[in-house]
């Protein structure tokens, strides 16, 4: 799983960070890329980066403010533009249909692939085939929005050179060890198809939080998670001004993802103010929450798949 | 007058191309700033030109396709963050201002300033102080304008140095011989005024065409202009093809400025598919019409003031 940052600023785009939009790339599942907010020129991004408009089939926007959504009829625009056929679903709060909808219709934008645009809710739950998605409102000053990914379950894979070394020819059987089954082979020999399976490959667990000031419902709904994804707009000592805006503090968000048992701290939405107080940004980060990773525009980063 | 080429190509953004967008800095009208389109990612064009948004008080769409209106919220919105508080007039065709509404409202975006959002209409002259506007339809896929900027003639400057060779001194009398006048001094002297005058500085005519294919109504309208900005979606020999989506081939852009006699033609919009062909469109483009300027993203076209 690789998180492609395309846009890690607040508010107004700088030449060094642009306004918010996060892709995911799932590399076990065909490659299949998830947008997570969609600030102006993101489409600009992607050119610069493995993201692809057509590989893209869901959105999920956290909340309507311009600096997360003003890219959005630019990139639906050229995903038809590029030929994508497949559908693609755009998840966010009420409102966003009538953007999508007035900036396609004026301008005469038709889209080759079918749009669906659902509206989100707090506590809501979205199949997504190989993962599901859970929606939490958090606190800003507009409705704003966290989306908890639990990827399911993998069984372990079948370890077909232990039974080739066992001279077990490949054939309708393996797929019964697959299974775990017990089974007879024709030579007498007794199998137990879990003694040939590898361990169960865990799902992960992703939470990406929308613009917010700290929020208990986060911190109950990020628990235990591998990643948190989170703002930190402002550094430690400006709470009041971060929370007066909705927003939050490094030291804010530290204090969420400790709370929480969180694996991983992502920081991004980061304040103009501190483009050349990056060194300071990072040092004053890691003291608050150790494994904490500050997210700079087309950094990538890995997230491998955890066995237990 | 200098012309800042924000965004050069067609319908999509490229990486050495960005949708359309162009300035205008009128350097002796202190310096004021107008905007003809707004794709996406002007306002980040901007941030590596000398353009600002705080410094533009008027902006000119030509049509509504996304390529040349997706910018506009960004701007707006960056232009009021900035701090901007002088009001800004956006021109346009019918349908510009619910895009833009449904944009603000929707993202719950508060402009500091006054924005006053007039639609245009074939025939229709604006008053803009120092120059006039005048707009006229074109031939494209959907409603689509082209703007002729016409300055007004300036009197030319007192020659101050002159005066004073002949010792007279300064005083209320300057303003006299500066409109002309015929003045009798203290020590007996005549004084003819328009002999202390420059040259009348001509007001230069402009026109800025928006995505059109060949059409007489452009011929008539950009009749004698100083400079003409065309778009040259294709390269010559492809007309039936640009014709079909209502855009113009090279050799259609310049046989519009020939019969048009234009001093300057500017081409622009050009479709990505010419990147790896600039020079070959370049030498195309001057055979089919000698004084052509190709514009690239962010270079910048100076247009001297015209003593006549």
């Amino acid at each position: 799983m690789e998180f492609h940052f395309l846009g890690t600023g607040a508010g107004v785009p700088s030449l060094q960070r642009n306004v918010s939009s996060l892709a995911i790339r799932f590399l076990q599942e065909k490659g299949v890329q998830w947008l997570f907010d969609c600030g102006e020129a993101t489409q600009h991004q992607m050119m610069k980066s493995a993201i692809s408009p057509s590989k893209i089939d869901r959105v999920f926007i956290t909340h309507l403010h311009g600096d997360h959504i003003y890219g959005l009829p630019g990139f639906l625009g050229t995903r038809s533009f590029q030929g994508a056929t497949s559908p693609l679903t755009v998840y966010g709060p009420a409102g966003l249909e009538s953007f999508i909808k007035t900036a396609l219709t004026v301008s005469g934008t038709y889209l080759r692939y079918d749009l669906d645009i659902i509206e989100i809710y707090d506590g809501q739950t979205i199949d997504a085939g190989f993962a599901t998605v859970s929606v939490c409102e958090l606190k800003h000053t507009i409705e704003s929005y966290g989306f908890r990914i639990e990827e399911k379950d993998k069984a372990g894979e079948l370890d077909v050179g232990k039974l080739q070394a066992l001279q077990i020819p490949p054939g309708p059987i393996y797929q019964k060890i697959k299974l775990g089954q017990t089974v007879m082979l024709e030579d007498g020999r007794s199998i137990d198809g879990t003694e040939f399976i590898g361990p169960t490959r865990k799902g992960r667990v992703v939470v990406i939080a929308g613009d917010t000031q700290p929020t208990e419902a986060m911190v109950e709904f990020a628990n235990d998670a591998d990643v948190l994804v989170h703002e930190a707009t402002f550094r430690s000592g400006l709470e009041e001004n971060a929370h007066e805006f909705g927003h939050s503090t490094i030291q804010d968000a530290a204090s969420v993802a400790t709370r929480a048992n969180i694996r991983q701290l992502i920081l991004t939405h980061i304040s103009s103010r501190y483009l050349n107080e990056e060194e300071a940004f990072t040092e004053e980060a890691i003291t608050s929450f150790k494994q904490t990773w500050i997210a700079t525009d087309l950094s990538i980063f890995h997230l491998e798949r955890i066995h237990r």
